[in-house]
Protein backbone atom coordinates (compact mmCIF):
# COMPACT_ATOMS: atom_id res chain seq x y z
CA UNK A 1 0.00 0.00 0.00
CA UNK A 2 2.81 2.55 1.13
CA UNK A 3 4.40 1.48 -2.34
CA UNK A 4 1.27 2.92 -4.71
CA UNK A 5 0.60 5.73 -2.39
CA UNK A 6 4.15 6.95 -3.57
CA UNK A 7 3.69 5.56 -7.09
CA UNK A 8 0.32 7.18 -7.20
CA UNK A 9 1.55 10.57 -5.81
CA UNK A 10 4.81 10.47 -7.88
CA UNK A 11 2.38 10.71 -11.14
CA UNK A 12 -0.12 13.86 -9.74
CA UNK A 13 2.72 15.48 -8.32
CA UNK A 14 4.56 15.15 -11.80
CA UNK A 15 1.71 16.18 -13.34
CA UNK A 16 -0.09 18.83 -11.65
CA UNK A 17 2.55 19.86 -8.94
CA UNK A 18 3.11 19.35 -5.30
CA UNK A 19 1.05 22.50 -3.82
CA UNK A 20 -1.94 21.66 -6.58
CA UNK A 21 -2.44 17.87 -5.02
CA UNK A 22 -4.47 17.51 -2.42
CA UNK A 23 -4.18 14.02 0.13
CA UNK A 24 -8.21 14.12 -1.24
CA UNK A 25 -6.70 13.55 -4.45
CA UNK A 26 -4.25 10.80 -3.96
CA UNK A 27 -6.60 8.58 -1.92
CA UNK A 28 -9.39 9.18 -4.82
CA UNK A 29 -7.12 8.21 -7.59
CA UNK A 30 -6.61 5.18 -5.61
CA UNK A 31 -10.05 4.52 -4.54
CA UNK A 32 -8.78 4.19 -0.55
CA UNK A 33 -9.26 6.33 2.49
CA UNK A 34 -7.72 9.43 3.98
CA UNK A 35 -6.93 7.02 7.31
CA UNK A 36 -4.86 4.55 4.89
CA UNK A 37 -2.81 7.24 3.46
CA UNK A 38 -2.24 9.21 7.14
CA UNK A 39 -1.07 5.25 8.35
CA UNK A 40 1.96 5.31 6.25
CA UNK A 41 2.67 9.27 6.33
CA UNK A 42 2.00 11.97 8.76
CA UNK A 43 1.80 14.91 6.32
CA UNK A 44 2.01 15.19 2.20
CA UNK A 45 5.63 16.89 3.09
CA UNK A 46 6.65 13.56 4.55
CA UNK A 47 5.63 11.54 1.53
CA UNK A 48 7.49 14.53 -0.50
CA UNK A 49 10.48 13.94 1.89
CA UNK A 50 10.24 10.59 1.09
CA UNK A 51 10.40 10.32 -2.54
CA UNK A 52 12.77 13.12 -2.31
CA UNK A 53 15.09 11.10 -0.52
CA UNK A 54 14.43 7.94 -2.27
CA UNK A 55 15.39 9.35 -5.64
CA UNK A 56 18.85 10.96 -4.36
CA UNK A 57 19.83 7.88 -1.92
CA UNK A 58 19.23 5.44 -4.92
CA UNK A 59 21.44 7.64 -7.35
CA UNK A 60 23.96 7.72 -4.24
CA UNK A 61 24.29 3.90 -4.00
CA UNK A 62 24.35 3.51 -7.81
CA UNK A 63 27.56 5.91 -7.72
CA UNK A 64 29.04 4.39 -4.65
CA UNK A 65 28.82 0.85 -6.15
CA UNK A 66 30.79 1.96 -9.47
CA UNK A 67 33.41 4.23 -7.48
CA UNK A 68 34.22 1.71 -5.32
CA UNK A 69 35.61 -0.80 -7.74
CA UNK A 70 39.70 -0.72 -7.56
CA UNK A 71 39.64 -2.65 -10.96
CA UNK A 72 38.56 0.23 -13.27
CA UNK A 73 39.94 3.68 -13.96
CA UNK A 74 38.71 6.89 -13.63
CA UNK A 75 37.78 6.65 -17.36
CA UNK A 76 35.63 3.60 -17.15
CA UNK A 77 33.91 4.98 -13.88
CA UNK A 78 32.99 8.26 -15.49
CA UNK A 79 31.26 6.69 -18.23
CA UNK A 80 29.03 4.19 -15.69
CA UNK A 81 28.49 7.15 -13.59
CA UNK A 82 26.71 9.08 -16.98
CA UNK A 83 25.29 5.61 -18.21
CA UNK A 84 23.34 5.06 -14.89
CA UNK A 85 22.26 8.71 -14.92
CA UNK A 86 21.15 8.61 -18.00
CA UNK A 87 19.67 4.75 -17.84
CA UNK A 88 17.69 5.89 -14.50
CA UNK A 89 15.27 8.50 -16.74
CA UNK A 90 13.48 5.69 -17.63
CA UNK A 91 12.18 4.82 -14.51
CA UNK A 92 13.54 7.81 -12.33
CA UNK A 93 12.36 10.92 -14.74
CA UNK A 94 9.39 11.93 -12.78
CA UNK A 95 10.48 11.19 -9.46
CA UNK A 96 13.91 13.52 -10.74
CA UNK A 97 11.84 16.67 -11.66
CA UNK A 98 9.53 16.30 -8.76
CA UNK A 99 13.17 16.40 -6.61
CA UNK A 100 14.25 19.57 -8.57
CA UNK A 101 10.94 21.46 -9.06
CA UNK A 102 9.42 20.39 -5.63
CA UNK A 103 12.04 20.18 -3.06
CA UNK A 104 11.63 23.98 -1.90
CA UNK A 105 8.07 22.75 -0.56
CA UNK A 106 9.88 20.50 2.11
CA UNK A 107 10.41 21.90 5.56
CA UNK A 108 13.63 22.84 6.17
CA UNK A 109 14.96 20.29 8.07
CA UNK A 110 13.85 17.73 5.59
CA UNK A 111 15.38 20.13 2.63
CA UNK A 112 19.09 20.51 4.74
CA UNK A 113 18.97 16.65 5.02
CA UNK A 114 18.19 16.15 0.83
CA UNK A 115 20.55 18.64 0.05
CA UNK A 116 23.21 17.04 2.21
CA UNK A 117 22.69 14.27 0.36
CA UNK A 118 22.86 16.26 -3.57
CA UNK A 119 25.69 17.24 -2.19
CA UNK A 120 27.86 14.11 -1.30
CA UNK A 121 26.71 12.98 -4.58
CA UNK A 122 28.85 15.92 -6.77
CA UNK A 123 31.41 16.02 -4.33
CA UNK A 124 31.61 11.62 -4.68
CA UNK A 125 32.10 13.03 -8.84
CA UNK A 126 34.20 15.74 -7.99
CA UNK A 127 36.77 13.31 -5.91
CA UNK A 128 36.75 11.43 -9.37
CA UNK A 129 37.31 13.98 -11.65
CA UNK A 130 40.78 14.72 -9.38
CA UNK A 131 41.41 11.04 -8.81
CA UNK A 132 41.25 10.99 -12.54
CA UNK A 133 43.91 14.37 -12.70
CA UNK A 134 46.02 12.56 -10.38
CA UNK A 135 46.31 9.39 -12.21
CA UNK A 136 47.07 11.50 -15.35
CA UNK A 137 43.63 10.23 -16.81
CA UNK A 138 42.34 13.82 -16.87
CA UNK A 139 44.18 17.10 -17.32
CA UNK A 140 44.81 19.71 -14.73
CA UNK A 141 41.98 22.29 -13.87
CA UNK A 142 42.32 24.33 -11.21
CA UNK A 143 38.39 24.59 -10.86
CA UNK A 144 37.87 20.71 -10.64
CA UNK A 145 34.31 22.17 -8.97
CA UNK A 146 32.67 24.32 -11.78
CA UNK A 147 34.02 21.42 -14.26
CA UNK A 148 32.40 18.81 -12.12
CA UNK A 149 28.77 21.48 -12.46
CA UNK A 150 29.39 21.37 -16.07
CA UNK A 151 29.60 17.65 -16.43
CA UNK A 152 26.43 17.39 -13.99
CA UNK A 153 24.34 19.68 -16.08
CA UNK A 154 25.10 17.30 -19.33
CA UNK A 155 23.04 14.29 -17.74
CA UNK A 156 20.55 16.38 -15.59
CA UNK A 157 19.40 18.42 -17.91
CA UNK A 158 18.44 15.14 -20.37
CA UNK A 159 16.29 14.46 -17.83
CA UNK A 160 13.75 17.14 -19.56
CA UNK A 161 13.73 16.32 -22.96
CA UNK A 162 15.95 12.45 -23.62
CA UNK A 163 13.23 10.19 -24.81
CA UNK A 164 14.52 6.56 -23.70
CA UNK A 165 12.14 4.80 -26.66
CA UNK A 166 13.71 7.59 -29.11
CA UNK A 167 16.02 6.62 -32.28
CA UNK A 168 18.89 7.43 -29.78
CA UNK A 169 20.10 4.65 -26.97
CA UNK A 170 20.58 5.05 -23.69
CA UNK A 171 23.99 3.74 -24.05
CA UNK A 172 24.68 5.84 -27.60
CA UNK A 173 23.85 8.86 -25.32
CA UNK A 174 25.86 7.66 -22.86
CA UNK A 175 28.78 7.31 -25.62
CA UNK A 176 28.37 10.86 -27.26
CA UNK A 177 28.16 12.40 -23.84
CA UNK A 178 31.61 10.83 -22.69
CA UNK A 179 33.18 11.60 -25.62
CA UNK A 180 32.08 15.32 -25.12
CA UNK A 181 33.27 15.26 -21.73
CA UNK A 182 36.59 13.54 -22.37
CA UNK A 183 37.29 14.99 -25.97
CA UNK A 184 34.88 18.10 -26.43
CA UNK A 185 33.61 18.73 -29.84
CA UNK A 186 37.33 20.96 -31.27
CA UNK A 187 38.43 19.03 -34.73
CA UNK A 188 42.11 17.86 -33.79
CA UNK A 189 42.75 16.51 -37.43
CA UNK A 190 44.47 18.97 -39.88
CA UNK A 191 42.06 21.78 -41.49
CA UNK B 1 3.17 50.78 -13.85
CA UNK B 2 3.34 47.15 -15.94
CA UNK B 3 7.04 47.03 -15.95
CA UNK B 4 6.28 46.96 -11.74
CA UNK B 5 3.76 44.59 -12.16
CA UNK B 6 6.32 42.39 -14.08
CA UNK B 7 8.54 42.41 -11.86
CA UNK B 8 6.78 41.87 -8.50
CA UNK B 9 5.38 38.92 -9.98
CA UNK B 10 8.39 37.64 -11.17
CA UNK B 11 9.21 38.06 -7.17
CA UNK B 12 6.55 36.21 -6.12
CA UNK B 13 6.20 33.28 -8.72
CA UNK B 14 9.85 32.41 -8.36
CA UNK B 15 9.61 32.44 -4.44
CA UNK B 16 6.02 31.05 -3.77
CA UNK B 17 5.09 29.49 -7.66
CA UNK B 18 3.01 30.04 -9.82
CA UNK B 19 -0.35 28.46 -9.33
CA UNK B 20 0.38 29.30 -5.41
CA UNK B 21 0.57 33.17 -5.82
CA UNK B 22 -2.86 34.96 -6.43
CA UNK B 23 -3.80 38.39 -8.00
CA UNK B 24 -4.73 40.22 -4.98
CA UNK B 25 -1.39 39.13 -3.15
CA UNK B 26 0.48 40.58 -6.46
CA UNK B 27 -1.55 43.85 -6.23
CA UNK B 28 -1.47 43.83 -2.27
CA UNK B 29 2.72 43.63 -2.53
CA UNK B 30 2.60 46.58 -4.87
CA UNK B 31 -0.23 48.73 -3.27
CA UNK B 32 -3.03 48.63 -5.94
CA UNK B 33 -6.10 47.49 -6.77
CA UNK B 34 -7.13 44.35 -9.04
CA UNK B 35 -8.09 47.10 -11.59
CA UNK B 36 -5.03 48.41 -11.99
CA UNK B 37 -3.77 44.76 -12.48
CA UNK B 38 -6.57 43.98 -14.83
CA UNK B 39 -5.64 46.68 -17.18
CA UNK B 40 -2.51 45.28 -18.64
CA UNK B 41 -3.17 41.40 -17.86
CA UNK B 42 -6.31 39.38 -18.45
CA UNK B 43 -5.19 36.92 -16.41
CA UNK B 44 -2.28 36.25 -14.09
CA UNK B 45 -1.74 33.07 -17.02
CA UNK B 46 -1.55 36.17 -19.54
CA UNK B 47 0.91 37.67 -17.35
CA UNK B 48 2.82 34.13 -17.06
CA UNK B 49 2.96 33.96 -20.98
CA UNK B 50 4.59 37.97 -20.79
CA UNK B 51 7.37 36.64 -18.35
CA UNK B 52 7.91 33.32 -20.46
CA UNK B 53 8.17 35.45 -23.71
CA UNK B 54 10.45 38.11 -22.82
CA UNK B 55 12.77 36.02 -21.13
CA UNK B 56 12.90 33.51 -24.51
CA UNK B 57 12.58 36.15 -27.20
CA UNK B 58 15.62 38.40 -25.72
CA UNK B 59 17.94 35.44 -25.30
CA UNK B 60 16.80 34.48 -29.07
CA UNK B 61 17.76 38.48 -29.63
CA UNK B 62 21.27 38.17 -28.25
CA UNK B 63 21.96 34.90 -29.81
CA UNK B 64 21.05 36.34 -33.40
CA UNK B 65 23.13 39.35 -32.70
CA UNK B 66 25.90 36.80 -32.32
CA UNK B 67 25.30 34.42 -35.04
CA UNK B 68 25.15 37.30 -37.34
CA UNK B 69 28.57 38.68 -37.28
CA UNK B 70 30.28 37.63 -40.48
CA UNK B 71 33.93 38.49 -38.81
CA UNK B 72 33.76 35.72 -36.29
CA UNK B 73 34.77 31.84 -36.80
CA UNK B 74 32.32 29.79 -34.82
CA UNK B 75 34.56 29.04 -31.64
CA UNK B 76 34.55 32.30 -31.11
CA UNK B 77 30.91 32.68 -31.21
CA UNK B 78 30.29 29.69 -29.92
CA UNK B 79 31.94 31.66 -26.53
CA UNK B 80 30.06 34.16 -26.98
CA UNK B 81 26.49 32.90 -26.45
CA UNK B 82 27.93 30.72 -23.50
CA UNK B 83 29.08 33.92 -21.66
CA UNK B 84 26.06 35.51 -23.01
CA UNK B 85 23.83 32.63 -21.14
CA UNK B 86 25.78 33.10 -18.01
CA UNK B 87 25.98 36.77 -17.96
CA UNK B 88 22.10 36.53 -18.10
CA UNK B 89 22.06 34.72 -14.81
CA UNK B 90 22.46 37.91 -13.03
CA UNK B 91 19.84 39.38 -14.31
CA UNK B 92 17.50 36.72 -15.49
CA UNK B 93 17.44 33.53 -13.17
CA UNK B 94 14.39 34.29 -11.40
CA UNK B 95 12.49 34.18 -15.11
CA UNK B 96 14.42 31.23 -16.28
CA UNK B 97 13.95 29.24 -13.03
CA UNK B 98 9.93 30.62 -14.22
CA UNK B 99 10.07 29.92 -17.18
CA UNK B 100 11.35 26.43 -16.43
CA UNK B 101 9.15 25.23 -13.76
CA UNK B 102 6.18 27.13 -14.78
CA UNK B 103 5.83 27.05 -18.40
CA UNK B 104 3.48 23.98 -18.04
CA UNK B 105 0.91 26.34 -16.46
CA UNK B 106 0.14 28.08 -19.82
CA UNK B 107 -3.03 27.58 -22.48
CA UNK B 108 -2.11 25.12 -25.06
CA UNK B 109 -1.66 28.09 -27.77
CA UNK B 110 0.85 30.05 -25.33
CA UNK B 111 2.95 26.51 -24.53
CA UNK B 112 3.16 26.01 -28.50
CA UNK B 113 4.19 29.74 -28.98
CA UNK B 114 6.92 29.19 -26.40
CA UNK B 115 8.57 26.00 -27.36
CA UNK B 116 8.44 27.15 -30.73
CA UNK B 117 10.57 29.84 -29.90
CA UNK B 118 12.43 27.73 -27.43
CA UNK B 119 13.24 25.05 -30.15
CA UNK B 120 14.64 27.88 -32.02
CA UNK B 121 17.00 28.94 -29.71
CA UNK B 122 18.22 25.29 -30.01
CA UNK B 123 18.33 25.31 -33.63
CA UNK B 124 20.18 28.35 -33.98
CA UNK B 125 22.83 26.78 -31.00
CA UNK B 126 22.77 23.27 -33.57
CA UNK B 127 23.18 25.00 -37.03
CA UNK B 128 26.28 26.99 -35.14
CA UNK B 129 27.60 23.72 -34.23
CA UNK B 130 26.88 22.15 -37.79
CA UNK B 131 28.49 25.19 -39.05
CA UNK B 132 31.64 25.15 -37.09
CA UNK B 133 32.07 20.84 -38.89
CA UNK B 134 31.95 22.26 -42.31
CA UNK B 135 34.56 24.88 -41.47
CA UNK B 136 36.87 22.19 -39.96
CA UNK B 137 36.71 24.01 -36.37
CA UNK B 138 34.63 21.07 -34.90
CA UNK B 139 35.00 17.49 -35.45
CA UNK B 140 32.61 15.48 -37.27
CA UNK B 141 29.39 14.02 -35.19
CA UNK B 142 26.51 12.21 -36.81
CA UNK B 143 24.51 13.43 -33.62
CA UNK B 144 24.85 17.46 -34.16
CA UNK B 145 21.38 17.76 -32.02
CA UNK B 146 22.56 15.45 -29.43
CA UNK B 147 25.63 17.29 -28.51
CA UNK B 148 23.26 20.28 -28.29
CA UNK B 149 21.36 19.76 -25.82
CA UNK B 150 24.80 18.41 -24.00
CA UNK B 151 26.18 21.66 -24.60
CA UNK B 152 22.84 23.76 -23.43
CA UNK B 153 22.89 21.44 -20.51
CA UNK B 154 26.00 22.99 -19.02
CA UNK B 155 24.75 26.37 -19.07
CA UNK B 156 21.05 25.51 -18.50
CA UNK B 157 22.10 23.69 -15.51
CA UNK B 158 24.22 26.85 -13.87
CA UNK B 159 21.12 28.60 -13.23
CA UNK B 160 20.31 26.83 -10.39
CA UNK B 161 24.04 26.69 -8.84
CA UNK B 162 26.35 29.59 -10.17
CA UNK B 163 26.45 32.82 -7.82
CA UNK B 164 27.68 35.42 -10.17
CA UNK B 165 29.39 37.30 -7.18
CA UNK B 166 31.35 34.16 -5.81
CA UNK B 167 34.80 33.30 -6.52
CA UNK B 168 34.43 32.65 -9.97
CA UNK B 169 33.49 35.39 -12.52
CA UNK B 170 31.14 35.43 -15.16
CA UNK B 171 33.99 35.58 -17.57
CA UNK B 172 36.55 32.64 -15.55
CA UNK B 173 32.99 29.91 -15.82
CA UNK B 174 32.63 31.01 -19.33
CA UNK B 175 36.01 30.27 -20.13
CA UNK B 176 36.03 27.37 -18.47
CA UNK B 177 33.11 25.91 -20.44
CA UNK B 178 34.39 26.54 -23.47
CA UNK B 179 37.38 24.53 -22.88
CA UNK B 180 34.98 21.99 -21.69
CA UNK B 181 32.94 22.11 -24.51
CA UNK B 182 35.87 22.55 -26.91
CA UNK B 183 38.80 20.02 -25.47
CA UNK B 184 36.91 18.24 -22.75
CA UNK B 185 38.44 16.70 -19.55
CA UNK B 186 41.04 13.84 -21.31
CA UNK B 187 45.04 14.64 -20.51
CA UNK B 188 46.65 14.48 -23.80
CA UNK B 189 50.30 15.16 -22.31
CA UNK B 190 52.25 11.78 -21.92
CA UNK B 191 51.10 10.19 -18.18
Amino acid sequence: MKEKIIETSIELFDRKGFKETSVQEIVEAMGVTKGAFYYYFKSKEELLRDICLTYIEDLLQQQERILRDENKDCTTKLYEIVYMLIHNIRTRRKSARIFFREMRHLHEEHLQEIKAKRRAFRENYQKLIEEGIAEGEFKQTHTPHMVTFGILGITNWSYYWFNPDGEISEEKLAEIYVDLILNGIKNREGK
